[in-house]
């Protein structure tokens, strides 16, 4: 099998995070999206939609998805475990990895598309939106630092696939200039957990 | 147990129809989201977002997230399966799932939202960026009508949480004017067949 990846884009670096965080190496190759290699007939031909990461399976079937790639993953190398541990709690692992993918990584990801300028000229912008994935973000983030009161990760005592979501989140909001504020003291401690870890280390953006 | 859900929202609908094909049978609470029920401090205890479905467990436990509260029940009662089969299935029907989110719902739930007059005062609303999920939305439509050419259902032969995520969206989608064109014959066959379903009559708009 390969994957297909892109360096730095967040979807994709949550499937690599993913992979180190459980130990397994798959074969990948990062395509350039700056020069719109998605776009490509033969990229198109893996994921209609021209996003990455995209799991191309031996006999030639293409899962698209980053969540739908980990779980693959996590049902053929359950350990350690990233999404839960029984029934009930894959559920609320479930709830909170959708949590930091709606409230901060759609956010995030909308204020950077509204507002960048790497964007202009390739989607339509409208900076209003942006300016309200802003401010919605920054609210989610108060909420995720009261939660974080009590425990270490997002999802309980262990690392979880929520983590992963909300670091990798947390990365795209930097380049759309969201910080989190000095006061969120849980937040900014579990940043800073997170951050040390080897695999987002790795997959973080390099020294110039 | 105990659902909390609201009649005609999509996604608590998502959560009972998702019932209704298992078979379950859960004691569920309509809430009266127009009079802002969802926003009492008592509601807000159990999902600080505000939001419709929550599933209360009988320790006091609230899960949220529709996907999260399907997932529950899937793994609690897997017949008849829903979300795939085996591990590459279940993967391959996240990946559908995922896109019946991110480009039907997401699209249309975004085009209700900043286009339709019940959200004037409710939230800051951009018909311009109504109007871009809109044409996404569209767009997004012909990719799933050339899809479905060749199968019965979104993630394969039978029906799963794909489908039933798929024709939520479309619920609201027709309350936001979008509508299926009539040269997708392989859509609107596809919606034909869902909504003669008893599970999507049963929580329908009613006949008045």
């Amino acid at each position: 099998m390969k994957l297909w990846s892109a360096e730095v884009a967040p979807n994709p670096r949550k499937v690599v995070i993913f992979l180190m965080e459980k130990g397994i190496e798959v074969e990948t190759v990062n395509i350039d999206l700056g020069a719109k290699a998605n776009y490509e007939p033969k990229f198109i031909a893996k994921n209609p939609l021209a996003r990455v990461p995209v799991l191309e399976f031996d006999d030639g079937a293409c899962l698209a998805e980053s969540k739908a790639i980990c779980r693959y993953f996590e049902e053929t190398n359950p350990e350690p475990p990233l999404m839960g541990i029984d029934a009930r709690d894959r559920a609320f692992v479930e709830m909170w990895d959708r949590r930091m993918e709606s409230e901060l990584m759609a956010n995030m990801t909308g204020a950077f598309r509204h507002c960048h300028p790497y964007w202009e000229g390739r989607i339509e912008q409208i900076p209003a939106y942006g300016d309200i994935c802003k401010r919605n973000a920054e609210e989610r983030m108060a909420l995720l630092d009261s939660e974080l009161a009590n425990r270490e990760y997002i999802a309980g005592d262990a690392i979880t696939i929520a983590d992963i979501t909300a670091i990798c989140a947390f990365g795209i909001g930097r380049v759309a200039r969201i910080r989190i504020p000095d006061e969120m003291t849980n937040l900014t401690a579990w940043h800073e957990r997170i951050s040390a870890r080897p695999s987002v280390i790795a997959t973080g953006p390099k020294p110039k």
